[in-house]
């Protein structure tokens, strides 16, 4: 329509010059060689970002995990699995970035062990699968890269506010983007309602599409960005 | 090319009259409501045999975990996501079939218990996920349906043949087709190279597209059944 194609073609450039890291999809934790634990997410909102990102003007790395989405224009796109293959590519990638964006649904846990052939049923019996932390990536980036903006993502499926300004401080975020994830209310849809809360912000945006979402958060970003730097 | 061209044009209508039921992809148990355990099955075998069967002249109703794939032309779909899904679709369905093929990765086991909410990391600490057995679907609808033609797939990443043998005898299947899914040789990929495995036959396949490969099961699985029938 014609405001996206105002959008388009007269972007506000609000990230001119600046170079951004975005994360996006799920991450997928080997089980054994056919099985892992994996995610909803579908990276359809990271992949928003990074569009939206480059209409603002900036140069964009995309770190994705497996998703079934088409490279934005223009993006520069890594593709990996695990939680441990995204913090090792989010960690080259920062070296020359000014914003750092975890969009990606980070698996939490991987199994302590990863089997070398197919785990074989064993009678009627149940199994154990032990699991491990894995590296908080952007708590992880935000600590090693002191001077990078840092945004971080909440998903939640119970109080979503609460949970996302605790991580923010914790993990020492500049920005966090919290989002209500009960009920399939976000992943793989096209919709999206989220939070922007920062240091002295606390900015809740009207549900719209995923696109239309990440154009507002780029601008609220780039605002924030421009105002401390 | 020309061979497409005539499989398609003139197919054998070897299964003309025939209703399959043919399951294809993986299943996802839930975790919580954003996690699960997953498989790399793409379900190209499963969609492959659908097309090669509709080729033959059957009527196929499709039962589909998630992928990423175009409903063949003229299939009936059915979307699941659990083995317990699947099997309960697949119930309904085979009702009113003559040939059942079992080509989906169903997941062998699902967690005990499903968590209402994300689960949150506790500290430092590592989780257990306790897994119980699902329902053996090839084998469940096997016994229920003792006239119904069965085929099964057996993935497997070592001893290949003896355990698809013994799979074949144990969970009482018309045939089996056997292939070794080690070293990501099959999952996600355009090729296969199988063993189609009777009670008095030993097919081995060369590898070829898996399109070439679910056409040649499905001629040896027409003449077999025309044998018997």
């Amino acid at each position: 329509d014609i405001v996206e194609a105002l959008n388009t073609h007269f972007p506000s450039r609000a990230l001119e010059g600046l170079r951004l890291v975005i994360t996006a999809g799920p991450t997928r934790e080997a089980i054994d060689p056919v099985r892992f634990i994996g995610n909803h997410s579908s990276g359809k909102m990271g992949f928003a970002l990074a569009r939206a990102a480059i209409e603002a003007g900036a140069t964009v790395t995309l770190v994705a995990g497996p998703v079934h989405l088409d490279t934005p224009e223009r993006a520069t796109r890594i593709d990996v699995e695990s939680a441990r293959d995204m913090l090792s590519a989010c960690h080259s990638a920062c070296h020359q970035a000014d914003i750092f964006i975890a969009c990606a649904a980070v698996a939490d846990y991987r199994p302590v062990t990863v089997a070398d052939h197919k785990l074989k049923k064993q009678g009627d019996s149940g199994l154990t699968i032990e699991l491990t932390q894995n590296p908080d990536i952007v708590a992880t980036i935000s600590k090693e890269f002191p001077s990078l903006y840092t945004v971080g993502f909440a998903a939640e499926t119970q109080h979503v506010l609460e949970h996302a300004r605790e991580k923010r401080i914790r993990k020492q975020l500049d920005l966090i983007i919290a989002n209500d994830v009960g009920n399939d209310a976000v992943f793989g849809q096209d919709h999206n309602s989220v939070i922007i809360i920062g240091s002295e912000l606390e900015l809740h945006l009207p549900e719209a599409s995923k696109l239309d979402v990440a154009r507002t958060c780029i601008n609220e970003l780039a605002k924030e960005y421009r105002r401390t730097h």
